[in-house]
């Protein structure tokens, strides 16, 4: 007999947490509808070509990958097997492989579709990914991404669009007191040309997305492990400092720093510019940092990107996103620039949990009243269809209703409504089936009247 | 470059599908509440061992295995691999797999919480599903499992529900013209001790099941192939026949056929009992029909078992469902019964299609207002600031809108709005931010207003 169990990092959500969930996800969906955004699902399963090598070395190990169906060994070579070479056997077994993230599967639906769009293609899209890192707190093996995208411009409307949208899901989740931190790759770049290491562009931004894991020690201990020139520690090390200026000394400082660079200079004017837009669209400005130190781990990534954090909170990003050039490229689409957000669910969740910010009325869905049939010893079965049929009209009508659905002792059944906190229980004995009546108890006064159904109906739809 | 494509068996859902599936998921799910049903969800990912064995051989063969990450085949045994034996390399590179059903993981969870929950317990589950069968028409490698199941009694008051839920379901979405198939796993088992091969029980469902596929010839060789007792195949046979006969005749026939056997009598008589008790709930008498050659291909049913067929329409069937005794049981908590129906989402929404039943007021979402800005030369910047504030005025109050990201050509930007079913055009040009106006067009119509922002918000949410 095995004891079930759950795997690792992967959870049940029962009808509390489905409450609590559905409550995210209806205020974002919302907002996404209200910002003009379609929505699009997509397969759980990519082929695992879509998928490899669009997220860094890291996200390719981290994908989960499908053995194919049958005798998915035949074709296996046998040295690979020999050498036990888990990496090189993959692409022979596994030709499927879990979604990781939305926007790939979006950037290849985008490149399967593109002559029945409409660009600028504005989608919206709230499914599950899957990674096989290691779980910890706030990190999960399968959690939700909500992500909102424009694909086909590289106006920089639509990041400042993406923030205000940020901002006005979390703002009314409660979530004010957060940072949206921007940064954009082409600062980044720019520094890359500057210190002369533009080759190892994707490395770099790999070390430097640990900072907030490893710290400035770590990430510098890693630059020279990885032998990357002297410049850069000394680079980083200095915008890390600037951290500690203010919104427009830090501008000026990375003026200087990446002087040089055009592309880098660039990147420092379209920060400030998406500021100020969001500004416009009614983000408050203090809650838009521009913070050059921010990496974000994808590879894909190429002009603004952006993170959130909740102030106070013991908890990595909530919500992250970014612009990305040419990811359609790779599909043999190229020229379309998009950029997009993704709402972190489960984080958000666990955060309003922490802070105790859902509503109180929030409330798991269930039934108003619950019917219990009291037999007829002379008329058996008698008392029994007459709750059946009630049941239906209730239903009919638009009430939430159950039956018990044996005949047991009526203490058990008041146990059970009493548990599940439904209202009503609703009696139906020899006496009322033949007045027509059904004899309600409200079980939060313990006050108990006989009405025609038809009453209960039409009180019970207008008290709502 | 590659051409990228689906895997085989998957489907991406732009916003018309969506509109209409959601149309689907939302009938379905208000319907489970005014039920009573509670929602439930579990991971995509289950432990392989949790799924193994409740499915038939087939199922087994069917579900997706997950390959573990990092070095899977370290622990390899070198002899498995050289045989190149898929089969039994399994439980060494794979300890996850896919979803095959709701029903199992649903149990994985009832008896993993059996202490939290009050029973009898009824939930409900919208969740994907992936099976690595042959795609088809109308059968998919990942579609959407709708399920609703009372577990904790025995009583068919429980099975009466569910085919009455299926009926206002399946009604409710214009699909009237169904028949509803009802059968017990203990009629078979009757017919099956009789016939003296109660030990191959499962195994003979199993072929029993392929009777729409292959037809009464095919099941008839396949069970002398299989060496089964010559009555069983004079049994099924003429029970095949008794489908001509009324309700009332092919009861007495079956009843004379299982005679002998207690457990087959008591399978007739409660699909009887069901039938009578679905009717007090308001099923039509004519839309559940008796079929003792319906035999379901899941291992884990033991009394009453149902198929949803649509007449006239080349499909499967569209829903499923049955009472499994004790499918709790292999998780080490026994004595928990229960029953549950599947709608089958993807053919649903084919079927739908194929008839056109969908709502012709069905939309896609979408903004009702596209906002333009025309760009005031003498203040750069001016009118696109004002149209990023009015923007974040209409979102707010609850009217989707969007504005085009750049200063495109106006031709382009109508061609836009049209394209995609927006209905108005809000210009703001240098005069409308003097006068604090928006030059509103309804491209239905062409008419062209000038109003004040909160009067097209006030006038806009009364007309909806």
């Amino acid at each position: 007999m095995q004891a079930p169990s759950l795997p690792k990092g992967t959870r049940d959500f029962g009808p509390e947490q489905m409450a609590k969930r559905q409550y995210v996800f209806d205020t974002i969906r919302r907002q996404f509808e209200l910002f003009g955004f379609q929505p699009l699902e997509t397969p759980a399963m990519e082929n695992l070509s879509v998928l490899t090598g669009k997220y860094g070395e890291e996200g390719d190990r981290l994908i989960y990958k499908i053995l194919n169906p049958g005798d998915y060994l035949d074709e296996a070579p046998a040295e690979i097997l020999a050498a036990k070479d888990s990496k090189k056997l993959v692409p022979h077994i596994a030709d499927r492989a879990l979604r990781y993230d939305l926007t790939v599967p979006f950037a290849r639906f985008v490149a399967m579709n593109q002559g029945q769009l409409t660009f600028p293609f504005r989608r919206y899209q709230m499914q599950p990914v899957w990674r096989a890192d290691r779980p910890q707190k706030g990190r999960y093996r399968e959690f939700y991404q909500c992500d909102a995208d424009i694909i086909g411009t590289d106006s920089l409307v639509c990041e400042a669009e993406l923030i205000s949208l940020l901002w006005t899901v979390l703002s009314e989740l409660g979530l004010e007191d957060i940072q949206i931190k921007l940064n954009s790759r082409k600062v980044l770049e720019g520094l890359a040309e500057t210190a002369e290491m533009l080759d190892r562009f994707e490395e770099f931004c790999g070390i430097l997305d640990k900072l907030d894991k490893i710290g400035l020690d770590g990430v510098v201990r890693e630059i020279l492990d990885k032998k990357f020139p002297q410049e850069a520690v000394d680079k980083i090390t200095l915008i890390n400092s600037y951290m500690t200026f203010n919104e427009l000394d830090r501008k000026a400082y990375m003026f200087n720093l990446v002087k040089e660079s055009d592309v880098g200079l660039k990147g420092i004017l379209e920060i400030a510019e998406c500021k100020k837009l969001a500004q416009k669209l009614g983000v408050p400005e203090n809650k838009v940092t521009s913070d050059y130190t921010l990496a974000r781990g994808l590879n894909y990534y190429t002009g603004c990107i952006l993170e959130v954090k909740v102030n106070g909170v013991q908890m990595g990003s909530i919500s992250g996103g970014g612009r990305y050039d040419n990811l359609t490229g790779v599909f043999g689409k190229p020229g379309l620039s998009g950029v997009g957000v993704s709402f972190g669910v489960d984080r958000i969740c666990d955060v309003l949990e922490e802070l105790k910010l859902y509503p109180e009325t929030l409330k798991a869905s269930r039934s108003q009243i619950l019917l219990v049939w009291i037999e007829d010893e002379a008329k058996p079965g008698e008392t029994k269809a007459h709750a059946l049929a009630t049941l239906a009209e209730l239903r009919q009508a638009g009430i939430a209703a159950e039956i018990y659905p044996s005949a047991a002792k009526l203490k058990k059944q008041i146990e059970y409504a009493a548990r599940l906190g439904i209202r009503y229980l609703g009696l139906l004995g020899p006496d009322e089936v033949k007045e027509g009546m059904i004899s309600v108890k409200d079980l939060t006064t313990s006050v108990q009247t006989s009405v025609p159904v038809k009453d209960f109906i039409k009180n019970h739809i207008i008290s709502n």
